[in-house]
């Protein structure tokens, strides 16, 4: 018998999570059975889109998170015995089957990849080369499309999707304009990542954000990698340019809000400027997966595509690490270290 | 000498256009030059999309009209006199080069394709298989993409656009839900163009027309054509199935708002669903009139596609034409009859 310590949800929030709606508790894992694996996780991801797997009637490709059962998500653990062929002790494996918010659990190898623990330290399998990087390559690729020369603004640009996004958008040739909530981050942003100009958007309203972009950008924006919403929206679809295209990855602006907020009333732009706006999640191009690991791993590991990650140290952490994601709390990826 | 009675903008309209910012005015056209031709103009079009040209400082593919000059758009045309080899005396032709909202014009050829007087009544070249037509052919086909069984939205459904899309919806196997704002309107979209369920939107808000619409699509609607905006966009961003596609056309509830009324705050559902949604107009799928006219014109020559127009007659009347599209006035293509 294996004991597993697991964070569980308490209660769905009502607007923003708090502290008191998580819980940990332990359960005796089981011995694998034939075709599965005990493994203990050495890494979890908190990711913005377990906020809406809290809303217990939200229509959406992922099931909603149960109550007082461990909440779940991206992790990178270790096989430490194995009733599969697939999967050998010792192996280092990443995947979204059943491993986060959890120090061990009994897994099947449907769900999780074998990854090299020497190209890149391991909390990049959760970030740069985890599903924020496939969702920042996918969205940029597939739905904005790069033509060098072209202007790229990206809302969340600190992030661990944005600043990834940010870095390829400047390999393929465009000018990348990106926005986040600090002056560390906006440094980070123009130094690291290479962003021509970086917009606080704490500063702005969408008013003052439209005009300070069109002073740098006066052909308009041609394609708009959106993580935030909100006010940034607005403003981008004043500034849009002909034939532009937005991916729209995310609007943590919204997601704690208990009646959600007015939309962009620029919306009506898309029409005479023939605008293309693109939902997606992530999985939408898993099939992708190894294209994108083949045309980023490289960039990642000769240290071309810069990446940072925020690690939060205990499994107890997890629910801070989660809650800072709401507060701007992290630049580039937040991790948890959970295991040794 | 040939004299031109013509239609001009006096001032650009500051909210609901009114009868005041039109004026008569009459020109003394030159004899066609080479490469020219005169012609009378006997039907001419109005039609939602020149409210936006109203706007001095819109931002959009063409440019706003000018004050004290003739407004312009659709037409059909007699030719007088011609200086061109493409063009002789006699030959009907239809196009937006110059010869709308007035009586007589010079035109090129370019810009204007000969047509086939008795294939249908003139009237339906500006609608059914005009400029409307390949917008909601173009719509549908290029953006929407049908698939048999899918479910389709249509707002402005008895509209020249709409109630083609509605036709084109229900030949290409969809249950088409449709929106207008007459019991006259409802009637003739259920039983002239065969549209499944009806709706009149003047009895909904955003929360009723929701309900309303998941009663009868419990699995949501694939695919919405756009023409209206506002309270309808806020509603089928709440039904919209998983992978929808919205093609945006026209949003008139806003085209005379003095200030933009908040967009749809449900727009975030774009993200967990996979929803498409492009921006559009005509001129950006030019180069498909061909492939409309060979798919659609033996439909409509059939009978198997319905068509109406409501016509005006007399120059004079293009004004209360254009002001009635914001009332909801016309039933299908309003179209004024200008010469014999």
């Amino acid at each position: 018998m294996t004991t597993s310590r697991q964070i569980q949800l308490k209660g769905y929030p009502d607007g923003a999570p708090t502290p008191d709606l998580f819980q940990e508790a332990t359960v005796e894992l089981p011995a694998p059975q034939d075709g599965q694996a005990l493994v203990e996780t050495l890494y979890m991801s908190v990711d913005p889109y377990m906020r809406g797997r809290m809303n217990p009637h939200v229509k959406s490709y992922i099931p909603p998170f149960q109550l007082n059962e461990p909440l779940d998500g991206g992790a990178v653990c270790r096989v430490l015995e194995s009733k599969t062929p697939e999967l050998s002790e010792g192996d280092i494996v990443v995947g979204m089957g059943g491993a986060g918010w959890r120090s061990h659990a009994i897994i099947t190898p449907k769900g999780f990849s074998k990854i090299d623990p020497d190209l890149v330290p391991l909390p990049a399998y959760l970030g740069v080369l985890g599903m924020p990087g496939l969702t920042a390559w996918a969205g940029l690729t597939q739905i904005i499309k790069p033509k060098e020369g072209e202007t790229l603004y990206v809302s969340g640009a600190a992030g661990a999707v944005g600043s990834l996004v940010c870095q390829l958008g400047k390999h393929y040739g465009m000018t990348v304009l990106g926005s986040a909530g600090s002056q560390e981050k906006l440094d980070w942003l123009v130094r690291e990542a290479g962003v021509d100009h970086a917009f606080n958007y704490k500063e702005h309203d969408a008013r003052s954000l439209t005009k300070a972009i069109a002073e740098v950008a006066p052909k308009g924006v041609d394609g708009y990698f959106e993580n935030v919403g909100g006010m940034q929206l607005e403003a981008l679809l004043n500034v849009i340019a002909f034939g532009g295209r937005i991916a729209a990855c995310g609007m943590i602006a919204n997601y704690n809000a208990k009646e959600l907020p007015p939309g962009p009333s620029s919306i009506i732009n898309i029409i005479p400027r023939g605008v293309l706006m693109q939902g997606f999640i992530v999985s939408n191009y898993a099939h992708l997966q190894d294209d994108f690991i083949k045309e980023v791993a490289p960039l990642v590991a000769s240290g071309k595509i810069k990446h940072e990650e925020t690690i939060y140290d205990g499994l107890e952490k997890a629910p801070e690490a989660f809650l800072g994601l709401f507060e701007g709390a992290n630049t580039g990826k937040a991790v948890v270290k959970v295991g040794a």
